[in-house]
């Protein structure tokens, strides 16, 4: 056993005993100290550098390490492997990714007006908010020598009778407190009910002068990151809202590295609860004190998400998603008991989650689709979510079909080293002086704002621009020198956005010829994915009557530059449109009204799946689409 | 604060601070020391005797303990309060009630004739045994890309054409671990369903060739004792049973007293624990490792109880029930999850509770009901359930009426100093030789079981031949002297039945004057309810065809005697039947057939529920049978 120690940025030490040849991020993470991994931990992408102080490691080399920094003791934590006692510095860098993604917890969302519209267009799909969640204010008669009903028979006749219910429940946990609600209040209650088609459900009893309303979360687990918005079940008023990084992130960035953790000793366990009570929980105790509302208020909850998501957040075995054949556990799964995941809330809360398609369409692309109300309507749609991975839809009233590629986490600036989500400090705009290669930026955030990253709005600006202005080739290679270009050791180059001086986090804001490879591959997947679903339906582009793109991509995006990259196809920029978080809206509807609810059943039973991968020719246009824009440039003239 | 030492007869020692003033039987408690306290430290059962060795103790004076005793240090821990430091001897008999209830935990019950007979009996009266739950071996086909169903709908499709279900319901638990046991086994499965009214469940899902096979656990919760069977729900068979103590029982013999102390800060978490954990749990381990079937086997739970029992039992609170106007929380209450409350089984496995009929009628007695098919039949039936209070029905499949009755613990052995359960060394026939004052005994058990105590079947024995022989008069005095009749310094008598060389324990068995009246005050009030039940409506005893005796006084009971000494009415002994643990026979019954169940619920709503408090004329009644046979005693000739 060796001993290894880590300095913390903050001046903390810790050490652990480590196994010979045991992995240094692994170790790291038996400390308890965190390290950037999105990539998984397998050296794509360099986030996890720490600094060798004393000691030795056995380490590969990396492309995302100068010689001169190899020389100093710089290494990626993933590939090395421990073989005497050391000393490791781990930079405030080392955090950076998980801590830009966490950085907007504090700061709410205040802008619904993207899912108060999906509310109003769903209105006119006949999607209507059922007023299902009810306050009651009830008083009973109380008992006496002859009228001995139990509390429980009473309440229930009492509600039978007032609603002609066909059935009325009262949950265990209800029941466990009625008799003293009941008492301390001389039989004056207020109730928290849900009555619809005939069932009515007590969620909660409180005081007749207490305060409170049944309430309800909707939530979108993204890969990378999740939100949340606290609803207001009665009127179907949204009170607050969140996002915040998933706390899986440490597992790996995309799903697969998540699967192969969840499959370790305890695994599913350790994923399960990193969304659940590190993710989900914290940021339903932040939307319920920003509202003023108790936890206990919210009676339901809905989950929009991708198959490996749904399938970790609930607990369930997902190896099977990643192996051939690609099943999942389930497409429909019935509400779950919010107390049998971990999830705060109300004892009898249930948790709706929308269903699934495929192994790689999952419900927040059944959400997605109930958002864009694209089944309602006979224009033929293009739907685009870009999140960490690519999905698309095409379709209308008639027939949907979707499917997945793999995009990577580049539209969140994941695989990009000054990567970040489209949150404050995140360049969303970008234009570059053909003459001078001087950037102008727009940045997230108030007036004032340094920026810290680039996000997928603005690295589709980057990339266009740079490749306009002639400064990179199309296979995303530096082609012009200048004070804005950089080269490493090997003669790779660099552009500097913004210098040390002037970001937000003392370090240069750049993108390196990696960062644009992964960039073009990122793009080229989604192009050629559109590509290959026409041509497996015989259509051609111009049937395109509408594209709706979605996703954390930032609502900065630029449909020209995505088009002129050779990310999207060249139709008419004005049937390009941008809908946001389309999976947290179609979640946000399918909490408010079991129509909308139902209607994603349809949605998703109705959906043709179409796997990429086995579909003949789709390599082909997958390489031909990593150019900028694209080896066939007919394509985009 | 005092240092107050407790040393235990297995020679450890026990130390704890105490306050001023503080109870001795409290302190006990607070270092973990158990001492019999079945009249919930009152002062009345005499059966937490403990001796000071070393300092003080304020403490009254008892009828328990004689003066030579006292100046020998005895006393009773519940009348003692602390008032400095003390050393205190916990003698083995202090646990002595405690151990005899617990006995029996390591004998299981072969016999089941009792339950088997119900069945038939019911069969009779059109209650079938739907054979609901069943083993199905089910080949999958194996996915491919070509079939990529996922596993839920591939198993949910399955079930739903095998048996055109109506629904199917994979629970939670079973999605959980549906991917790993399918393709472990090659899809190839066996599953624990249940499918009743065109609603299909599975319980479990198993590799194909696992043993194993649905079970159920019936559960009769007495106040104090707990009996339990183990059933294999697909053939009906009964595989093992096993009675043990209530562990509640430290906290007071009576329901009044587990209620005031359910009211305690945590005190409602104390005795559910102590009924589930401590009780319900062990047992349930152990029927099933007597069976050999895992706990996960269990899919569902019957549990029959009066009011406070299942009110504990389930965690409600229940302090309404002792206060007027006497209102429970629940009659009927919708079956309850068993990981809501704590009870080891299947993880989708529920309890359901028969229903109550009143606060101090409860779903023993509806189960009671059901077993003896009185619903059922034209015969004007009296049932008399004698457990640790008395509940009483009178009716026929026209009416039912029910009363309760505070007959106390002493049919089960509670408030007699040598008081116990029908159990083996249970003392449960006596004849006495009018002219030696000889006894002649049976006892419970195999050839040569030493004599432990007495059982309330022996109880009703001594009483009677007592009185009989002159030895007794019809007030319970001792009017005789002899070798077999000794009297304490204020002149009480008691009767010898066994010397201390021949008990088991080592100690004399007798019967005090003391135990006698808390007996003739129980007989008093089962007969004074009778009396006044048929009086309420204006009803003769002859009326009454057929008598059902059923309780844990012991299968022994001589109902010649009962009659003679005033607890039963004297009509023709023939018409006396005994029926043994109804209440276990209706929980096996109502967790077999859920026809058993619903005519449950048929038979508390339509049971009329007779307050006999407030019934003028009831106290003179009980006053008039506190003698033997009774003041008026042409109604015994």
């Amino acid at each position: 056993m060796f001993k290894i120690t880590f300095k913390l940025s903050g001046g903390e030490d810790r050490t652990v005993l480590a196994a010979p040849a045991q992995n240094l991020l692994d170790v790291a993470r038996s400390a308890g100290v965190s390290i950037d991994a999105p990539c998984g931990g397998v050296g794509n992408c360099g986030k996890c550098r720490v600094k060798l102080v004393q000691g030795e490691l056995e380490c590969e080399k990396s492309r995302h390490i100068a010689d001169e920094e190899y020389a100093e003791g710089w290494r990626l934590a993933c590939i090395c492997k421990v073989i005497g006692d050391a000393v490791i510095e781990v930079p405030a860098e080392a955090t950076a990714y998980q801590d830009s993604l966490s950085s907007d917890f504090t700061a709410r969302e205040r802008d619904f007006s993207g899912l108060v519209e999906t509310q109003k267009k769903l209105s006119e799909a006949g999607i209507g908010f059922p007023k299902a969640f009810k306050t009651v204010r009830i008083e009973l008669k109380e008992p006496t020598l002859d009228d001995t009903m139990p509390d429980n028979e009473r309440l229930s006749r009492y509600l039978y009778d007032k609603y002609k219910a066909d059935y009325v429940g009262i949950p265990f946990y209800v029941l466990k407190k009625l008799p003293e609600v009941l008492r301390e209040n001389n039989f004056r209650i207020k109730c928290l009910i849900e009555f619809t088609r005939g069932r009515l459900t007590v969620y909660e009893v409180l005081p007749i002068d207490a305060e409170g309303f049944p309430c309800g979360v909707a939530i979108d687990i993204g890969t990378t990151s999740v939100s949340a918005v606290l609803v207001d079940l009665e009127h179907g008023k949204i009170l607050s809202g969140v996002s915040a990084a998933n706390q899986q992130i440490r597992y790996g960035a995309d799903v697969i590295h998540r699967i192969v953790e969840s499959t370790r000793p305890g695994g599913r366990e350790a994923l399960q609860k990193a969304v659940v009570e590190e993710t989900i929980n914290p940021i339903i105790r932040h939307i319920c004190k920003e509202a003023n509302v108790p936890v206990s208020a919210i009676c339901r909850l809905s989950v929009a998400s991708n198959t490996t998501m749904n399938h970790l957040f609930a607990g369930v075995y997902a190896d099977p998603i990643r192996m051939e054949p690609y099943v999942p556990a389930f497409f429909e799964t019935r509400p779950i008991p919010a107390v049998m995941v971990g999830v705060e809330a109300n004892n009898n809360a249930r948790i709706i989650i929308t269903p699934n398609i495929g192994s790689y369409v999952g419900g927040d692309i059944t959400a997605g689709v109930l958002a864009t109300a694209m089944w309602n309507s006979p224009e033929m749609t293009l739907f685009v979510d870009l999140g960490t991975n690519g999905e698309l839809v095409l379709g209308n009233s008639d027939f949907m079909m979707s499917c997945a590629c793999s995009a990577g986490p580049a539209f969140e600036g994941g695989d990009i080293i000054c990567g970040m989500r489209a949150a404050n400090g995140a360049i969303d705009e970008v234009k570059i002086d053909s003459e001078t290669m001087e950037p102008t930026l727009s940045v997230i955030g108030e007036q004032g704002q340094k920026p810290l990253g680039i996000c997928g709005s603005g690295l589709i600006d980057v990339v266009s621009e740079l490749y306009s202005c002639g400064i990179i080739n199309s296979r995303g290679q530096f082609i012009r020198e200048g004070e804005r270009v950089r080269r490493d050791s090997e003669g790779r180059g660099r552009y500097i956005l913004v210098d040390k001086e002037n970001s937000a986090s003392g370090r240069d804001i750049f993108l390196t010829e990696v960062d644009i490879d992964n960039f073009i591959r990122a793009k080229g997947a989604i192009f050629s994915a559109i590509r290959t679903m026409l041509s497996s339906l015989s259509m051609d582009v111009d049937i395109i009557e509408r594209v709706i793109v979605a996703g954390g991509i930032g609502s900065g995006i630029n449909m020209e530059n995505a088009v002129k990259i050779g990310m999207l196809p060249n139709i008419p920029i004005e049937k390009y449109g941008y809908i946001g978080n389309s999976s947290l809206a179609g979640s946000f509807m399918s909490l408010v009204s079991r129509e909308a609810y139902d209607q994603t059943l349809e949605i998703a039973r109705n959906m043709t799946y179409l796997e990429l991968s086995v579909i003949p020719g789709y390599m082909e246009e997958f390489v031909a689409a990593c150019f900028i824009p694209h080896t066939d440039e007919t394509l985009f003239t």
